[in-house]
């Protein structure tokens, strides 16, 4: 995989108003695309979740490489970097060409749409007519969705991993927590960086993605007879300083706002409506202990994507396990041939 | 039920370590206790959960008060607050006799055993011999069944509700979110109130106590086209000002300190152990949505104390079920024949 930068050279208009003057979209690619080999391979489209980057063979590497199933010298393989992300596109980070300094909290609000928009704008850009696979988990999935309903003869096939048709009250009172998070941490609103607010989020955001038995398989105490225990507490904070060591809480904040905006039925007359929309085979993943996204919301989805079908996985994980449990996706791509 | 204050005149000493000099209990009690009309009744006591106070007849109105099921005047009913809880007993703002000052984050750690021991000394004080029921939630429950194991004899049934023998690893990530929450917002430290901190961790705390479903139930957005739905997201803020305005930072550190050192098998040759050492009838209820105290939890509790019984309720609210579903444990409390 290549990484690549397209800018994008008219003014990019926001689904709740304002606009992106000079946006950049920071992609990666299989690295001969361009080069004409690509001609004949299928093309495989894959969106990513909230604090990942455009390079799954990063993230996913179990799955997506060379040599690995999803291999980019077999498939054209394209990953874009969300609006808003600090991985490369533009993001609160970037020159605020109306004050020349970097946007932060000025950042316009973003939606899943205007995601979906950008990728269509970069594969429009890169003269792909057609995706075989479109597959995202969690947010990855939002995306792929949004996008399946706005461009539905574009998408072939469709994995949806872990994700739901609208965000739910659950899911934002998480997301508002880790916000009063940001926001209880003064540096953050002063711009100058708020990372002690952006650990307490991730230490919150870690909880939505495991589950009970997850956490109580991997940090039961040691020291039985210990009156602190401080073992889960320590990997909470890790997890929160990993995160502040690569991503920034301005985007962070940009991220939480962006999945608050998933309803792919605003404005179109309601959810069921708008997933009837979808053309693409799409296979609607679940996963049995995901307590933030639990079954219930792939199956709904499943029932009104017409022709979609249901299948679940396994995991002591929680939501982590659509990153997790590979070896269960592999297979449901292999056995149901969606690529 | 009436008010009262027990001042301790002995040094009280933790579990780990230091000690509190002028402990103080604030109680409540059936008013006429004292009088000698409460020779003959039944003696009911309560323990109550992290923030509530001594008096049940405010956090569980629907069960005590007069003329209610639990009526103060047929039985004698006490309830003491907990050691560190900021609703009068001692606790980080009051005076340290070290400094001349409030302790607040120079406050001891205390544990459930700690508390238990304190509950057994205002038993004492009292001269009542034989409990009839202890019952208590969540963090009340850890206190009865803590009290059950240290002193056998004296009760002689116990209802524990939505608790555990010992706390989790998942309940410590939240308690940890938590604390990070408290300490993202540097008036804590400072000693200066630490409210946007405390506000955060109440947030935080609600998601453990309710469920997807009760949250997808209660907090819809009205508005089926809104862009940033808001709903949930004001509820959180709302209830953690709520708390802010009744609560204390630093009591609530205590708190959660507190609920981390429980561990009933501690230097008991571990939790299965202990639970064998209870003598009281007892009576285990699990909430069947509960995510923070799962029921396998109160299943397990029933398995190990000798004669225990398991019994489930049905609640759409999660944990937060043990305060709402009064009609359901009332009727077991009858059914049961507990008091």
């Amino acid at each position: 995989m290549e990484k690549r930068i397209y800018r994008h050279n008219e003014v990019f208009p926001l689904e709740c108003g304002g606009s992106i003057e000079n946006l950049e979209i920071c992609y990666h690619i299989s690295k001969e695309f361009g080069s004409g080999a690509e001609k004949g391979k299928k093309v495989i489209w894959i969106t990513h979740a909230l604090t990942a980057n455009s390079d799954p063979s990063d993230w996913w590497d179990v799955l997506v490489g060379e040599g690995k199933f999803l291999d980019p010298r077999k498939y054209t393989i394209v990953c874009a970097n969300i609006l808003g992300s600090c991985y490369g596109s533009t993001s609160p980070s970037s020159i605020n060409p109306a004050t020349g300094k970097p946007y932060l909290l000025d950042f316009p609000k973003t939606t899943v749409r205007d995601v979906a928009t950008c990728h269509n704008i970069l594969m429009e850009h890169l003269g792909i007519e057609k995706i075989d696979l479109l597959t995202g988990g969690s947010v990855g999935g939002f995306q792929a969705l949004e996008w399946s309903i706005m461009y539905p003869h574009k998408i072939k096939n469709m994995v949806l991993l872990a994700c739901n048709s609208r965000f739910t009250p659950w899911g934002s009172a998480f997301n508002e927590s880790m916000r009063m998070a940001l926001y209880a941490d003064p540096t953050f609103a002063s711009g100058e960086g708020g990372k002690a607010g952006l650990a307490t989020a991730r230490s919150i955001a870690l909880i939505s993605y495991r589950s009970f038995e997850g956490y109580n398989t991997t940090q039961y105490e040691q020291d039985e007879d210990c009156t602190f225990p401080q073992r889960a507490a320590s990997y909470q904070r890790y997890q929160g300083k990993k995160l502040v060591d690569r991503f920034d809480a301005y985007s962070y904040l940009s991220m939480l706002n962006l999945t608050d905006s998933h309803n792919v039925g605003r404005h179109r007359g309601g959810v069921e409506k708008a997933l009837g929309m979808v053309k693409a085979r799409t296979v609607c993943i679940g996963i049995d202990s995901d307590g933030l996204f639990p079954v219930v919301e792939q199956k709904y989805m499943a029932q009104h994507i017409p022709g979609a079908k249901y299948l679940q996985i396994t995991s002591a994980f929680g939501h982590d396990g659509f990153l997790l449990e590979w070896e269960q996706i592999k297979e449901i791509i292999e056995n149901e041939e969606l690529i």
